[in-house]
């Protein structure tokens, strides 16, 4: 018999091809009741030899569950964030679920567009790494469950959250440049005003207040664009020099903005780390790569997705109650050349 | 009225708040059809305030139209890759639509589940980057348009595809090093089999040819790990050098494994460019970053994601046709300190 690719057989054709009812089929199919072994190996292989592919789209309608999760992330050219995505797609596809990713570009309007979006195809469950410093509640339609990665918007709702420690880890930064003499510590942060630069923020000042230094606002510099500029981090430096702003160091809350800075000192022929100290923050390729290497802050994007993953795969398979359980996972200080 | 955002409501109510029929609402949603402007604003307005989204797999099974795309590829943390993804999300969110990414890891098994996955959810149209040599045409259930980008595997289809210049990519890089007055030119590719490394070794060999310069098996090497494996690279270098063979060159046909190299010679002593010339592929951030900076061939990824998207929207919306029609995007030399 010819197997005409194009055509898409049905329950009901294999059904009359294998000598069994529709039924069956459907046993062999899902894997569910009772059926032979033999039964069902036979049903999967004349499956297999008409390559019928149940219609996933009217399968999910009848059962609200497709086999598949959705991740919204804010910028997947950014390192960080692909590390994590990556890790949380092989998490999934070993279990059987396709995960379709969602790049938000850090825009409210877009989450929440992909949101709906994710929602409307009947996804089992969202993964949400939200560039937003708040977002309501109104963002959900479906009672599906979400957990959210790194950022925790979501004051309003009881959701589970997973997140690197970002007070700890811009704490250490700062106590190493302290420990190492320094008392003029300029930062650069993002801003995007989402929740991980606000705790990196609250991370330094806390540093300075224990060793007793004073926060100096004239310390601070925020970028204007998106939170990847490196050349914004290089021009902030720039006039800095130019203004002959005393600083001993820069805390960069990013390792992009600490590679503008990076290229700023050199440029202007500065001493690192004999006149100034610089520090960085994720144990990115800019961190890496540059020269000299840049000390910084890493966090275990293996860990964070694989414990967000598989909080999510309980609450989906009902192991698990949707809590609001927030859990906080430990950074490591990577000591190299700029420090 | 209490707005109860837990409870999705139906177009048979918001026809009744509206006073109207359903058809009605529904060619207000659809913005098909005759219906006044003013029905028309006072619809949304109702659907606007009840926050009413149509479920769009019901939606998309009735029209097998959803106004979503899917975009498969080998790496996302990859930058040429995700780069490219970017600017595709870019334009179909711009045009309204949902776009879902996919990755693959380069593994053949993978590609097919995505694809099959992305085909039952009922996109409108997918957009292909290949990790593999060859694919069957057996990938493909439902008549749904998709476009190849950078790599063509699709011998036994006729479908379209975008691709850069592989060929006189690395010609041009091989004819910059022979300019220089190299004749032992090594070369690094990966070993993922896929087309468009394939395309770079010929290019090399054209112009080994065209400058009379014998090909020397013994020069050319391949990685076995995945392709962005820069430390196996390292370590082919590092043999080479143990073993005294002889090379005045490097082309590595990605800036990844030409990261590796530099290390490697950076390591030994090699005087670069004096003694030991480099190119790589892509001007990514290996090449950039690196100290000194890596000679490259870029690829024009906005090009490549604007022409490939604008191709598949064409066919989506019934603009065009589905041709075999191959798009190939000249590349350029970037000149840096390793030449």
């Amino acid at each position: 018999m010819q197997n005409d690719q194009n055509k898409k057989i049905s329950m009901k054709e294999i059904a009359v091809l294998c000598g069994v009812s529709v039924a069956t089929v459907s046993r062999a199919i899902n894997n569910t009741g009772r059926i032979s072994d033999e039964t069902k190996r036979h049903v999967l292989e004349i499956i297999d030899q008409y390559d019928y592919s149940a219609n996933m789209a009217a399968k999910s309608l009848r059962e609200s569950r497709s086999k598949s999760i959705g991740v919204i992330v804010p910028d997947i050219s950014n390192e960080f964030f692909s590390k994590i995505t990556l890790k949380i797609e092989t998490f999934f596809y070993e279990k059987g679920y396709s995960v379709f990713i969602c790049n938000s570009a850090n825009d409210p309007e877009k989450e929440k567009a992909y949101f709906k979006s994710l929602d409307s195809k009947l996804v089992d469950g969202i993964l949400f790494i939200s560039g937003q410093k708040n977002i309501s509640k109104d963002l959900i339609s479906r009672n599906i469950p979400f957990v959210c990665i790194d950022r925790y918007p979501y004051h309003e709702l009881n959701l589970p959250n997973v997140t690197c420690d970002g007070i700890m880890g811009s704490y250490i930064g700062t106590e190493l440049l302290i420990k190492k003499g320094c008392k003029r510590i300029l930062t650069i942060r993002s801003n995007t005003g989402n929740y991980s630069q606000h705790k990196r923020l609250k991370g330094y000042e806390n540093a300075l207040k224990d060793y007793s230094i004073p926060l100096d606002d004239n310390l601070l510099f925020s970028l204007k664009g998106p939170q990847s500029s490196y050349i914004e981090a290089e021009n902030i430096i720039d006039r800095c020099l130019e203004k002959n702003i005393d600083f001993d160091a820069i805390f960069a809350f990013s390792d992009r903005a600490a590679y503008g800075a990076l290229t700023s000192l050199k440029k202007n022929n500065i001493d690192i780390p004999g006149k100034v100290k610089l520090v960085g923050f994720d144990d990115s390729l800019y961190s890496r790569l540059a020269s000299p290497t840049i000390t910084t802050i890493r966090q275990d994007t293996d860990l964070l997705a694989n414990l967000s993953s598989q909080l999510l795969y309980d609450v989906m398979t009902g192991t698990k109650e949707l809590t609001n359980e927030q859990i906080v996972i430990p950074v490591t200080l990577i000591e190299r050349e700029t420090t």
